[in-house]
């Protein structure tokens, strides 16, 4: 059986979760995400994030926290501006369409995009009311390519975003990973402070599934959970979510993981390095896309599993390794040695 | 803490499941449904209902659960029939509209659709193209007042749906519970060979989450992972879904659960039928609607928690009492003690 | 060729408007309702109705009127409420589930909501937030069954929905026929003061196609213009609404128009009457529903077209007569004569 | 008062049109697209299409056509691929997304869609069910830009979308001037074998509005009426429809309008190149964009009204001319002898 370098949710969940599980199986609980745990995790996070005033709703997955809050952010006329790498955009079988919504792709180097690419669909979209409007910029931190954006970079989103009346949200499914990556000088707190909806992601990092959804901006607080259920996102043992997220918040343990994930990625990445290869981005989270001969890939195909990215010669592929909570450090060992003989 | 009857979801897994999720914890699989144990399920699913012909997908809830079937099976004119007491009529937030169909919400004295139902809602949509065209039969066994269908009566429903060109999707969240009732003779074969598509229940019934979509029609399986993707439903980690349809199905626990709460309802049936009361209807599954006066409930609300459904006159209520697999015996001996003293 | 009393929408229009369409035939104007007949015509409504701060839409039809009102006006988590007999649930092929909003459809003796309709609806709908939010009122006047609102039952309704937060919406497909009608006390005025938004209808009255949207609620009016224009009900020509409204609103024939189809029908209606004849309902507007037996239904057929409309005993059944502005006085001549003689 | 090159709907409809109008007005027709005039037009395309198993019906304008035809077609999971100029893609509000579904936007040199722009799509999203499955190719013809499609282009994509499965969708707003164009090959009866759905536009080619669509793919003819209704596209009196379409197609009028608006562009056209103007594409149909600098654009507008389209450097601007079946060749005189005294 070969080692799964492939995704971040190849294993269950962190064994803290499964022990939570079990400790408060038989407890009667209220429903719907009203259970005792479910109220703790949203307080954990409202004091982590330091913004007592935010909500804090927990669903299964990516795609639905992002079909629910940008449905239930938009009015019809409505539009969401991502990068043309943007979950949303590309890889969520157009959820957000089906829900009546254009989402505009801009294309961006790094994943991450920047108030000019914002200002330049604003500016092509001027023929009202012939053409949509745009109201939400929907940004992944870290982003599906691995990058992760600066407090400055947030901030200019954010200031961007007030000046034109858009709301910002950020994809946190790989919240973690960005805010535990080597350079990132972002904080919880300054997320919650910028954005006006964010999520913090379980399902990568440590949950058997779960995404928490915080809406930091009051004013759009209401009613959301009318929206959740119709929907189809809400558990009727919202307990599920509530005991994994405030295990995974309790303590330290979901940036324990998410840093556990980077740094496995940083030490193959920097295998890597020294074998010579070009990246196809400079990541410093759990992501990286190592440019490889095909003979290359060939010899590490023997005994991991891994995707092959994109064809960038005859002769050479970028290949994707994504390291998570539980990668297993001995595993990163042997890869490391296979790569310094792959020659 | 008082005991609670509200609801069949106060609880967490079956232990057996717990243990599952333990065991294969570290297990790497792959995401999306595509994991060992979903296959694995899937087949004993199309073992048990003899319907090898079958597909099976897994999702998070009813609700997920009834927008992608039916939006998966609908053209955009296309309606689907209902009882009012239909669980997508009335308690799911408009879930079904939010996709673009209209459901048509038909009284009955006992939560259970009858062809001559169907009849009339056809007869009144006959001004083609002003008028939506039916498509789908919606009906919930066990019904969401507790009562089930015979064989007989599915069998009725099949017939007609076939004649008239209509799809009959059953939503079996509670379908263990049917299935396990005392007077029931139907079987999971019987369901997959009259049924265009149904579901399997978990969340109700031992999982911590989780139905069972099964489609029966071959001519609606192609493509269904589109819809399951788009509507949000596609778990990462589908293997939690898998391991616990799994460990449901691979001897008669999921039987033997529904028949647990099942026979610890009768019990207090009884008790309520010996002190006298009359019920709302006559069920024989894991609700039941006893009558009592207001000094009653009261008294019986102090030691129990239960949802007083229904004000027959200004003495008298219907309270509604759910049992599930987790239902404790002794607590139940408690409550018949009390049933038996409440004067 | 048989005389129809079909439907009120069987010529075109009235000369007076294919005058105006001549006699403006090739001024250039801008398009898009920016028009000056458009802007000239909604100053007339906004004269008319005493209601200086409304804002007026032209759109083609009222099917597309009811879609654009409603889905621009609601959330997705919320609903309308209409009368069963109401266009928009019976007779629109579920446009406006296809916008993604339930329709209640209230069962009523006479196609009227009243305030105890709408109270039970809430009633049903307290179990936040897995039951969709009530939000707007939908009513038509004239109803589908030729009744109408008198002044004190639009107060009440708009007492009661200003009480709960709820929006009024008139559906005046034959709004004429209503403020023309024999016992009316309702004026344009009123409507515009109790209602958040109405529609004056066009198509049935005069036009070859139009109703003129009135938006007298000042917090729903901006931006209304995306709401046409993606729904597909924006005329590149506005001007061929405008010019029409224009031509019926600068002087009376709007009204004069209507009060000539009602007077028609009373005309028929009376002689139903003298002839013994029961009626569905007892209505004033241009619509009638007498009762007959099948060997008058054929007598009347050889020369009149009709539909039959309702079986009431297996020797009777209800036609419905409707009328129109374009109703020939010397047809109606004739078809009293055949009623009087049709035994 | 200026002279107007904005648009080619500036004006009512072509006198025969009115004529025709006035002639039938008091006929009794039958509603909803069912008069004789709509059955007779239909027939008359059929016959210019030598397509006689084609089905057409009639709505009030081209983003209605889109609406309908497309959200018709698709399945929920299924997207549309348009050129980035595309009118639904950009100039409709996000109608085609309000209906559930996404459009590709592919960007191109003269607004036409060749087959290596759609395989490139299709390359894009082989990762199923996580992508939208492709299903219509949008094409217009005339394009929004002025260019056409010829023969040879046309049965290219005609057969690539047959070998991949797709469906070739033509929006023919502006049909009659692109069959007219110098240089065209293309004949209606080569739109109606190599598309599955197209339509032929009436409002910008002297009809007061309307757009005929012709289904020529068999397999999604029924129904269709369904679409139409919901989507709020039925007028009520279809005779005003039929009425101009058959007017227009009884003989050659509909393309000798067509070839007068073309025919007084390339006029305009002629004249600016004999000033030494470039173009920001070469266009044969109806509308031009030449370049000007600011001072030349500054002299055109002191008598004619046209949209500075695109700034192309700081002195100059390309203009946007578009004339129509109403352009007077008077007033096109007038425009060529100052655009040759620009300077």
């Amino acid at each position: 059986m070969k080692y799964s370098f492939k995704n971040d949710y190849a294993e269950g969940a962190h064994p803290r979760i499964l022990e939570a599980l079990l400790r408060t199986n038989l407890q009667q609980q209220n429903g719907y995400g009203l259970d005792e745990f479910s109220l703790a995790a949203e307080q954990l996070i409202l004091n982590l994030s330091k913004s007592p005033n935010s909500r804090v709703h927990f669903v299964s997955g990516g795609t639905q926290a992002n079909i629910i809050v940008i449905s239930a952010l938009l009015r019809p006329h409505e539009s969401v501006i991502a990068a043309d790498s943007g979950h949303i955009f590309t890889n969520e079988t157009g959820a957000i369409e089906a829900t009546g919504h254009k989402v505009h792709g801009v294309p961006t180097a790094d994943g991450k995009l920047r108030t000019d690419d914002i200002l330049k669909v604003l500016e092509q979209h001027t023929n009202k009311p012939h053409q949509v409007k745009q109201k939400i910029v929907y940004i992944s931190n870290a982003t599906e390519v691995g990058t992760f954006y600066t407090k400055r970079e947030l901030q200019d989103l954010s200031d961007f975003c007030r000046r034109y009346n858009l709301y910002l949200f950020m994809d946190g499914a790989r919240l973690g990973n960005a805010l535990t990556a080597t350079g990132n000088d972002l904080t919880l707190e300054d997320v919650a402070s910028l954005t006006d909806v964010y999520y913090l992601g379980g399902t990568k990092n440590g949950a058997l599934l779960g995404e928490a959804i915080v809406i930091n901006n009051t004013e759009v607080q209401d009613e959301f959970g009318f929206h959740i259920k119709q929907k189809g996102g809400m558990l009727a043992k919202g307990r599920l979510l509530g005991i994994q997220f405030h295990e995974l918040l309790r303590d330290n343990l979901y940036f324990d993981l998410a840093l556990h994930a980077n740094t496995q990625a940083m030490r193959i990445k920097e295998a890597f390095q020294e074998a010579g290869c070009t990246f196809l981005s400079d990541t410093y989270t759990n992501q990286i896309f190592p440019v490889l001969t095909n003979n290359q890939i060939d010899k590490l195909s023997a005994n991991f599993d891994f995707y092959v990215w994109k064809k960038v010669s005859e002769e050479k592929s970028a290949i994707r390794i994504i390291t998570s909570w539980a990668t297993v450090e001995d595993s990163v060992d042997v890869f490391i040695r296979e790569i310094e003989e792959m020659g």
